[in-house]
């Protein structure tokens, strides 16, 4: 396994939308026989939890598609986040994509090694009971010796 | 052209201010003899649109430079969103800031390939008449062909 | 110097929690004996000024653990934006956390080289007079020659 490419992914994001690219590029090369690491720091803890429950929004985002225009404020009212959220999920289903918890569950069986950072966990108070099984913990030192020697380094 | 530095970006924003940083990295670099491949994904399709209608939105980017400071709450009442797009488009073109087309169409004549993602395009169900000519659909086991052997990757 | 390993980092977010992954990424692979540059511009040049006054926004970020879910409406009403940012700051301070400033000036003792995007400071008007010393001021083009010969570059 030593010759093998490896990849590097830092996934620091814990929102809906930001979740698929760590699990996608991860289990994607994984399939192409990468190496591959990932280091779960800040918000992107959340994508360890068994039961994710992510949502997505469009603040700050203008770039998202919608199905129709939206003012801002109204993107602020009760209910909105999670009507998106709902949205966005009906139409990957429909479209074929796969769930977030199936793409992390195929980066496992693919050997993904899933690291927690331990200072985030930490200084969040998580439970890390509520993770899924197989998640290592360890520091951004310890990161490095895989980072330093990949092909691909990703901050996500 | 085997043995120039090759820079990987993956480009995954669709608003005015985070479309810069693909297009300046990209044309750069090309400038400097590296050959660049642009993975466009997610958000970042906005990019390829032959008539970009990029906004900047304040929201959730409390680091954003304000002439004056702007309450949270006032940010998202109706057309702030656009007038803070038309004043940054203006400051830059004041300071000579070359615009996101001008950019871009320097990236397409030193020969920057772009990529758009397949899977995001079918997800959002994007119009592909509406982008520039010149892209390329492939997936990103495709664009990890080009990124495991670059010098550079970057997730933007 | 020139066979040790070497980290490029690009710091482009200028809030609270976003400040960190650069400084901490930076004083840890310092520590290492990584040769380590950070690139500031767009946002990120905030984190530059002698005086950071950075605050949180949760405004497009629902991943970020609050102590009570807060509905997105409320977020946007003055002073909480203020009020987030002093409850993460006492919870990084509890916790033992280093603040910005300390990991800053922890990476300046340890020879990380910070340059200051000289396009964006001329965009937005900065005043370098704020920054702390030892800055240096370069385009991206120059910040090629370092990354293009890095093991890791990061776009943060």
């Amino acid at each position: 396994m030593s010759d093998s490419k490896k990849l590097a992914i830092i996934a620091t994001k814990g929102s809906l939308d930001w979740g698929y690219p760590p699990f996608i590029l991860a289990s994607t090369a994984a399939a192409l026989g990468y190496e591959v690491e990932v280091f779960f720091t800040f918000y992107g803890l959340q994508l360890l939890k068994k039961k994710m429950d992510l949502q997505v929004s469009s603040l700050g985002n203008p770039g998202m598609p919608m199905p129709m225009p939206v003012p801002v404020l109204l993107q602020t009212l009760p209910g909105m986040q999670r009507m998106m959220t709902v949205m966005m999920k009906q139409k990957m289903k429909a479209k074929g994509v796969a769930s977030l918890e199936d793409l992390r569950e195929l980066c496992m069986e693919a050997e993904v090694r899933m690291i927690a950072c331990q200072m985030t966990v930490d200084l969040f108070e998580m439970d890390t009971g509520e993770f899924i099984d197989g998640v290592e913990y360890a520091g951004a030192a310890a990161f490095f010796e895989f980072a330093g020697e990949a092909d691909i380094c990703l901050f996500i």
